[in-house]
């Protein structure tokens, strides 16, 4: 088979289920229109490029399809997101302008509000009405249950009274607000005479026709950030505005024109965080956009390292390329691998969301174990984005510096994806949580109270009850350990010891945190003294995931050549993660000292086995010659 | 004690032997004039700023400082170095434009020259005389021995002919070059009629008076860059161009009226390594701005998590402290201990420097000591930089990427720090192989050939030659591995540890090397494959002599209170870098897994231990309150 059709059958892979969607955006998102700006610009300057390729991407009818067919769009979800990723492959400017508008304040308006609210979606998909998302607070920007912004119901107007009680319930770091949006979906507590309910969303509007900011409400500028700069990320604050009561997002609650509060989910946490749930898709985004600026960033670095010769070899008059050095394998190629294992557990990820998304008859419990899976994958994505792109950047030396070789902006833009949609410490600890009681409402929400007051007994009921632990004990049962009669090269003995990490840290953690159920235990001292704890296993639980990703599309991949290459990238994939837990396997009696110095001996050898498939590796991810384009790429 | 006299006390540990020297400093140097711009600038304005901000610099007299007296400075080097170390807590454009005038092309006049050429001294210092340091060419980075750039004697005329034969031999990413400089340090490979003598350095004049470039002379802008944007890097292409035969910066290697060339070192590769090696203060300069940069963002961070809350406690009304989180505690506390260990262990290398430096009578050997010592620390602290302050940015959340919080520049500023002044990943092998032998010059410089052509059993006795080895042989006989009867809190202990990982490292690579002696072995091979061990060698080496510097400081204090405290700090950096290396530790048969899990027990218990000491050791540093000043920690 010619390397063309290994290449094509590799991207096939790659590609997945919305394959032609991506196919699309290659030929439409040409990057002299999308592309990032060859040399930096000033923030202004920079804003306003990226406005204007949001109506030249407006026009392209990809921001219909995330909303149903009822409010006007095309309602294919899994299209939607997948053509959003396509754009992390550009200026990721544009990546998170795109996701402000059309993800977080097209989706508050759609998935919570009704059909007083639908109407306006046209107008956001045409950006007709450019909008902005204000939940997070100079005060409060992870606990967002805690926000302190104030919706009051007067009842005699019939009005809702948006207002900032103090400097820091000041809605911050919006994207969207400094420049362009006209309205904002304030997310605030909501109060009526029958007293609070927590904290719901209001459609706000900001600016008038002419950009002006509207009476009583004062918008200042975040200012330069490290990336991202084509986004205009502002400060809202407001004083007694006054909107029409209908105004609400009233789909998890809503007051009847009578002022009377009534909700379908009458306990407040469990309300509050369903209407979050409903936002998953700004999470999955994230985590696309992430995958695709890490492959963006390797494609350059191993292309790079691919040419760049340095130092002679003895008895070779040519210099050595880079990429034949060990040490630049192993800064590049086990970061390719698992750049692989992200891409494809993203696929499958959003396969998931589209499948329980378009099924109004999901279970509850689907879109759980969504919300789980999401917030699990977009740390792994994420913080895999920052030190990947890191190191590709350093592999390249000076020439990964300067701004015409684009991995800088990669580096900055990307950076602060650990932190927004979730601060991925944050998001490990839920992720550890849902772990716990595989039913999130059981322990009424997110609050370190809640969580750790729930019994043990029932925390044990709870993870043996879930089906995907229960297969786990079930594969675990004939044998782990470090007599596993398996090779350490076996797909199957990784995944178990995959598995077998996750179950243990799991059942080690429901044991640590027993005393906390206690009625006079120090429950946060106890929770906080296992945070490490809870995050291991919560990394471990993502591990597995994701290599179960990888292993079924190594499966599921019909041509020989195709499947051989990515069983050898997933080896890569599998072994170098097991190496760097290779401490806590042999911590825990898995690996015996001998074994564990095979496994690295083994990410070595694979290192040296798929170099010369490296550049069909970065070619498979099907970034177009011209997104690519660089000063140290171009000629020679 | 107060807390005050406590700080002032360990302040007095960390400030050093040119303590006073830092404190003028603190004073003379104001963030007004020196600090960093409130907000990021454009490139030109930027570039403007930063020049500006070098003609004040010279008018305080620090920049004489490295300079001999004979030559018009004042001869303290430690001085020197620490007053430009200094400038690493403000805009780090000005540390490295500063750098690249007085320490790279005042140093290469000063250091490379002659009597000749030693009357520009005064000017360089003045700033009078611009320069630029012309050493790294498109094609040649790390492998400078081989750039391309020509000087060929013109005997009729009396005259050197500087010349760029390829595209790849044009000097490129040359500080000062693209705005400023007038005059370049240019490297090249000398030609005389009797033939190649290898790479010296001629002062070729680039820019005539009013700042136009010389006929004969291209000079190209590298551009904007990931970060350090007020300081011009540009490229400088020769065609031809004649200066006088005088020019040859000749210290090493000169050229008489009779166009006869002579040298007092025979040997071309050790006669160019004795070049750079005259230059190590360059490196050692990174590092210490690297420290700098470091510590600036772990008083920001720290003093942030120290007023950051988030999330309510279970029973209590106050929401929790960001630092009194654990997780939040294991990103800080252990990279705050390990800035201290780079901190002393730097101190340490500018106090050895200035020794050797200062005493014409210095044996060759203790020069080169000092070079392996600096490219040691050079990796140590960049990359320690590297890793903190992306921790900080992330620490600090979405208020960590805001320009107006500083994190941004000085992640992006100190980025390539990792790469230049000698690329972190060839200096590891750099390292590694100085070690092997002791003696660089025996095996005929740092080729690859060479060094794995040296043989076996001169590289086991040079190894038992040396001093550093002999002691800690002495040492580790009275036992090591899992039986030592100290426990893993004692310093001792915890030495030994580092030293036996050191000497285990070294001796297998030893024995794994030797087939490369061989004839007919593909050394390339060997040595290539041994990269990975050949940079955890490197690593073990520095990380002891680190942790010996901090043990000493910590010895030498004679306030008991901060003693006590500095002892702690100690042990978690010390601890913290055990943990890192568990595996090998397991791997060896060093740890049993029981204690294994206890290390990372006693670092999260020195982690809460020091918890309420976090601030006092970020404001050790003796930043002064107006080099911090951040929106996130104005007010509040």
């Amino acid at each position: 088979m010619s390397q063309a059709t290994l290449t094509g059958q590799v991207q096939g892979v790659l590609d997945g289920r919305w394959r032609t969607i991506r196919q699309q955006a290659r030929t439409e998102l040409q990057a002299g229109r999308f592309g990032p700006p060859r040399e930096p610009l000033g923030m202004e300057a920079h804003r306003s490029r990226v406005s204007d390729q949001m109506s030249l991407l407006a026009a392209t009818g990809h921001p219909g399809r995330g909303f149903p067919v009822e409010m006007g769009g095309s309602g294919d979800i899994g299209a939607s997101v997948t053509a959003f990723e396509m754009l992390g492959h550009g200026d990721l400017s544009l990546l998170v302008k795109a996701g402000v508008q059309w993800g977080l304040f097209g989706g508050a308006v759609a998935n919570l509000g009704t059909e007083r609210h639908h109407p306006l979606v046209p107008r956001i998909i045409s950006l007709d009405l450019p909008g902005c998302f204000a939940m997070t607070e100079t005060g409060h920007g992870s606990d967002v249950q805690s926000l302190r912004t104030i919706a009051t119901l007067d009842a005699r107007t019939d009005e809702l009274v948006i207002h900032t009680p103090t400097p820091d319930a000041r809605k911050d770091y919006i994207g969207n607000a400094a420049r362009d949006a006209r309205m904002a979906a304030v997310f605030a507590q909501l109060v009526t005479g029958a007293g609070g309910h927590g904290v719901h969303c209001v459609l706000v509007p900001i600016r008038d026709e002419q950009g002006r900011p509207v009476p009583g409400v004062t918008i200042t500028d975040c200012g330069a950030k490290a990336g991202l700069n084509g986004v205009d990320n502002g400060r809202l604050a407001f004083d007694q505005v006054r909107v029409p009561r209908t105004n609400l997002l009233g789909r998890y609650g809503d007051i009847d024109e009578r002022g009377v509060y009534s909700s379908p989910i009458e306990n407040e946490t469990r309300r509050f965080f369903t209407m979050l749930g409903t936002l998953v898709r700004g999470r999955v985004s994230v985590a696309g956009g992430a995958g695709a600026a890490t492959r963006t960033a390797l494609a350059l670095a191993v292309s790079y390292g691919n040419r760049r010769r340095q130092f002679t070899a003895p008895g070779s008059p040519d210099e050595v390329l880079l990429l034949d050095y060990r040490a630049h394998q192993r800064k590049l190629l086990p970061a390719l691998a698992t750049t692989y294992a992200v891409t494809l557990a993203h696929n499958d990820l959003v396969s998931s969301m589209h499948d329980v998304q378009s099924d109004p008859a999901a279970p509850e419990i689907a879109q759980r174990r969504l919300e789980t899976r999401a917030a699990g994958l977009k740390v792994l994505a994420t913080a895999h984005a920052t030190a990947t792109i890191q190191v590709c950047r350093e592999a390249c030396g000076g020439a990964g510096y300067l701004a015409a070789n684009r991995l800088a902006a990669l580096r900055a833009d990307t950076d602060v994806f650990t932190t927004f949609e979730g601060d991925n410490t944050v998001l490990l600890q839920l992720v550890a949580k849902s772990l716990l009681t595989g039913y999130r409402e059981a322990f009424g929400g997110l609050d370190n109270v809640g969580m750790v007051r729930f019994g043990a007994r029932q925390l044990a009921d709870a993870l043996l009850e879930r089906t995907a632990a229960r297969t786990l004990l079930a594969r675990l049962r004939d044998g782990t350990g470090r007599d596993d009669d398996l090779p350490l090269t076996s797909p199957d003995r990784q995944l178990r010891m995959f598995a077998d990490r996750e179950q243990h840290l799991l059942e080690g953690l429901v044991r640590r945190l027993r005393p906390a159920a206690a009625p006079d235990a120090d429950a946060f001292a106890i929770l906080n003294a296992a945070q490490d704890h809870l995050e291991a296993t919560a990394v471990a639980h993502v591990d597995r995931v994701t290599l179960e990703s990888f292993l079924s599309a190594v499966a599921g991949c019909t041509d020989d050549a195709a499947r051989t290459l990515l069983g050898r990238v997933c080896a890569l994939h599998a072994l170098s993660t097991i190496e760097r837990h290779r401490a806590w396997y042999l911590e825990h009696d898995r690996l015996t000292p001998a074994r564990s110095k095979l496994v690295t001996e083994l990410v070595n050898h694979l290192c040296q086995e798929l170099r010369p498939q490296a550049q069909t590796l970065v070619d498979a991810f099907g970034i177009p010659a011209e997104w690519l384009w660089t000063e140290m790429l171009a000629g020679g």
